[in-house]
């Protein structure tokens, strides 16, 4: 099977002009079919200070209100993802943007009101693949930013790590896909002060003595679920680490196994 | 030849919500192939007062500075693209959104400063049909901002009647292309405080009596010469009117022959 590369990249990346062009740079090297996953950064957080748009908390998170879901709206689908995917065409990558609206990609159905009220957020439901493929099949690059749809009418903020997941999950039976989760550790670390610790795989046992130990915790938690989740769902290789992992061989990561 | 038809919408549409929904209600019904092209209203005129953006006047237009350039992408290719995308999926109509990066569907060069610079505005060099017409064939409707880019990593503001109408010419081959544009008139008024008084054909003579007349000015020139320039290259039909145009067959507009 072919390989397909499915690459998550966050804030570090996203929040200084001039890191995104180097990835970017490295990105477009990429030989393999790729897909380009990306979240919103600062800017986001900034627009709306500027716009002097309350941030309503909920559960310590930002509630997708109607004003934050405009917001997430112009500064993902509208200047990160235009932006990366005008600098990936200068390097002659042909790529093309996404939310899960368009082609109706991925749907998701907003979070249930149970205690907690997330607003515009949405779980994933499905993944439409056949389109992608088509695109991917015409040497195009789909680049996804955080944004789904119900389909029935409404954009939903959605975790760009679970798109990340749940399109290498939909992808796995024709391709073997790999999910490389970019941020800005070296992978998981045995202690977080120290960016020389990482521990290079880990797998459901070991995992589980991790979690006990209280290693992983905090943000780490739903990154290791959807890699977990990925790795058990036929998705062939699954990475954590600085973007460097992409292309130099001498670098440290985490690989997950199953 | 199969028909193609694509339709502009301007900010009579876009500004109203339900305007828009009414027109996308409508829209949703063509069976034909088609392409939407939306401009972005008085949404962006807003966002860059919420955020203290100074408008910088050129010769009686908005200077596409880079603040504005950023706004035009937050408002064009984020919010209004995505809900009309978001929309037409809820009316069983597959759309995919574009700017002319996307894909690299259509380059521009930035507008060359002789006396007046007009910053980061577009003129079109080339339209590439050749993804789009897989992505028609594939039963999805392309839905088009005014953003293209120059092929070197910029974005650039672009004219939407002059996308749609290059849209319609490099289609011209392929299907009967028809461009249809919707606005707040009935069409060319010999009277413009008269919306009874369309002019329901318009060719290249009578089009020269009526500039003469000077029935014909200002914003409506540079539309006229849209219209012409694709009736000039193999487009099939033209159209200037209400949205209504598009549906209802007892409607007057103004069709614009060679």
């Amino acid at each position: 099977m072919e390989t397909l590369k499915i690459i998550k990249i966050g804030g570090n990346v996203i929040n200084n002009p001039t890191s995104l062009d180097n990835f970017l740079i490295d990105f477009s090297k990429i030989k393999e079919p790729k897909i380009l996953v990306h979240g919103g950064g600062k800017l986001a957080t900034k627009l709306a200070q500027q716009m002097n748009v309350k941030v309503e908390m909920v559960d310590g998170r930002r509630k997708t209100n109607t004003e934050t879901l405009d917001i997430i709206t112009m500064v993902y689908a509208g200047k990160i993802n235009k932006t990366i995917v005008a600098s990936l065409q200068q390097k002659s990558n042909n790529a093309m943007g996404f939310t899960g609206a368009d082609g109706n990609t991925i749907i998701s159905t907003k979070r249930p009101v149970n205690e907690i009220d997330y607003g515009f957020a949405g779980d994933i439901i499905s993944v439409n693949t056949s389109i992608l493929e088509t695109i991917l099949k015409l040497g195009i690059i789909p680049v996804f930013c955080a944004i789904t749809h119900d389909n029935k009418g409404q954009l939903l903020n959605t975790n760009a790590d679970t798109i990340a997941s749940e399109l290498a999950i939909g992808f796995a039976k024709k391709y073997q896909t790999e999910l490389y989760y970019c941020f800005d550790k070296n992978g998981v670390l045995l202690d977080i002060n120290n960016n020389d610790s990482v521990i290079e795989n880990i797998n459901t046992k070991t995992y589980e003595e991790l979690l006990a130990k209280n290693i992983i915790a905090d943000g780490m938690l739903p990154k290791m679920n959807n890699c977990f989740h990925a790795i058990n769902q036929q998705v062939h290789k699954v990475c954590i680490g600085q973007s460097e992992m992409l292309y130099n061989q001498n670098s440290k990561f985490t690989t997950i196994q199953a």
